[in-house]
């Protein structure tokens, strides 16, 4: 099977989150005549595709995860090729999808449709496709986790299709992620005259000796992961008065945090910070922390190692086992089994003019099915 | 001449700045036919009056300072009496500039006739009101003293009439003012993702930084000031994106100073730590200051001395000499001559229910009329 014509019909369809566009509809049609077993898991408004070539709960069997849905076009204006044309100059496919991700998608399928029907395997293949990944992803691979549990389906390992590399093909894989947590301050105190700071208690005056508690190296990184980081994303008030101090402020930061921490550990020290201001500001420090992901790693091993393996044996290259980025659907499939993301080179995502040179997905096409074969021998 | 009277004839006059409102009319009536020489000094659209008593530039000239605006009604309906009724309820009068200030423009005036019309001095009473106080207090007593200097016409000695007593008649006087000085603040740093700090340049992390470093007691005062002191007002950003470092932020501070220091030594002091922060974090950092005063005093003395005097004679309390508070016009006028200010108690400026007890008018008077025969006896 062709993962770079599957790539095109599937970039022709405009499936923006949360619009499923035709995309799982041609996917379930493609997995079905292959002998795959296919459901639709759609839960919230959000569709999504579970696939299973072999017998449900399959001791060994392997799992690919992906999405089909994409960021909307943005300056369509901007764009110099057809969003949803898949056009084709020099080698390179442009279109909204072309590397996050409907490339990879189109090539896990592809690869594992050739693989179970030229060497069907003793086990499972398990396909898991959302149509909500760029949006809440509270109801996309979640659910399809959900359905699966309450259905007795398997996957005893996981690869996730996501774009992991940064500049070449086949440099890096991800092995992790660290975790994310937003905290949302709300400071509250009295309002006065500026001539008299020591009759008023500023909001802003505790928001910044806050903030500036927290604005610091939270540790210099673990084993596999890179030093965790804070950053200030906003801080607000809004007082157009310079000579009156304002009753209230607020402050948003955002904490990317690897093993060293976790969500819990987290928010116990931000509510302890802000309590300690409290008591030294007599400003009250509203805390809303929320946590959208844990870190998590899959040690390396015999799993990260046969993936690395594939893809030094396509690319020439090694790829690094990076735990760096932001989150993906991995963070969900972790509590399920252990998880490795690899993919295409990502630099487009997101942008005008998204493209893939076609060669790179027929590589990365060989390397998913090269894995299927080392993971089933 | 009874001060009372004029007080409530002033009150019925609506001079919501920048509006006459018919009160430098009735005072240049008033004082003209005591036999002063009165000038409109109008500029900028602003209403001002001179009136001298007197010889132009007597060596002995002793001056009265005040303003007839007053700052709007705010909720009329939470008014229990007309704000420019001057209804007179248990000895209380109601209305807006009740103490802030026509009863002390009244107090003076009526002081001054009398005092001229009874036992005619050698020298000058020099009487400058302004029709801009509350406003922008660009074309207020500063062209009145502009009009003077230009005119020929002096003040040796200048009494502010604004209300100076805390909660009792005669507590409180003051002989100088701190500093007024605004700081705005403009962060422009390198947007970026929240996963990534090391790639952008977080501006609100630079503005904590350099809050946190200003936000600090500046002195412990001086002989005759306060603590200076240093108020953040407002910080914003306006960033909604929690996964998105901002590219721009601003802060703005207000800082009252005392006589250990000035407008352009903490100008300089500001920007040094700005360009600090701004070297440690590579966020570029604007600072633009408006220096509105600066701090002065009019050392104890034998013109200080005569006013606690009187003060004390007629309420049984002797003064405190104080430099604390706001600002005033007597940051103007002391650049022309030694400047005391007092007045009556203060309470209820600015505030729905305005109002002065008459009686409190009448003990005003008294001390102004004293000040005068002492000045020139
Ligand atoms: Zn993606
Ligand atoms: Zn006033």
């Amino acid at each position: 099977m062709d993962a770079i014509d599957l790539t095109s019909r599937l970039i022709r369809c405009p499936s923006v989150t949360p619009d499923e566009g035709g995309a799982l509809v041609l996917l379930e049609q493609v997995l079905s005549a292959a002998g795959f077993a296919c459901t639709r898991v759609d839960r919230g408004g959000v569709s999504n595709l579970f696939a299973r070539w072999g017998a449900r709960g399959a001791n060994k069997s392997f799992g690919f995860n992906g999405h089909t849905d994409v960021v909307p076009v943005g300056d369509a204006a901007a764009w110099t090729h057809d969003p949803f044309g898949a056009e084709v100059v020099d080698g390179v496919m442009y279109g909204r999808g072309a590397t996050d991700m409907k490339s990879g998608v189109a090539a896990f399928v592809a690869a594992a449709v050739d693989f179970v029907t030229t060497t069907p395997p003793d086990g499972a293949v398990v396909i898991t496709i959302t149509g909500d990944e760029e949006g809440p992803s509270v109801d996309g691979t979640v659910a399809l986790l959900d359905w699966m549990v309450s259905n007795g389906e398997k996957m005893s390992h996981c690869l996730v299709g996501e774009p992991t590399c940064p500049n070449e093909m086949g440099e890096m894989m991800k092995i992790g992620r660290r975790g994310s947590l937003t905290a949302w301050f709300t400071a509250e105190g009295v309002q006065g005259h500026s001539a008299y700071p020591h009759r008023a208690r500023n909001p802003m005056s505790a928001l910044v000796k806050l903030l500036a508690r927290i604005d610091r190296p939270l540790d210099e990184g673990t084993a596999h992961f890179d030093a965790s980081t804070l950053a200030i994303t906003t801080v607000d008030c809004g007082n157009p008065a310079t000579n009156v101090i304002p009753a209230k402020g607020q402050a948003t930061v955002n904490i990317r945090f690897n093993d060293a921490h976790s969500g819990a550990s987290l928010t116990e020290w931000l509510r302890g910070e802000a309590a300690a201001v409290e008591a030294e500001t007599g400003v009250k420090i509203g805390v809303r922390v929320n946590i959208s992901g844990e870190s998590f790693v899959t040690a390396p091993g015999a799993f990260t190692e046969l993936v690395a393996r594939s893809v030094e044996a396509e690319t020439g290259r090694r790829p690094v086992a990076s735990t760096s980025g932001g989150t993906s659907d991995a963070r969900f499939v972790k509590d399920h089994c252990p998880v490795v993301e690899f993919g295409l080179v990502g630099r487009t995502m997101h942008q005008v003019d998204e493209c893939v040179p076609v060669a790179q997905i027929a590589q990365l096409q060989a390397i998913y099915g090269r894995i299927l074969r080392d993971y089933f021998a």
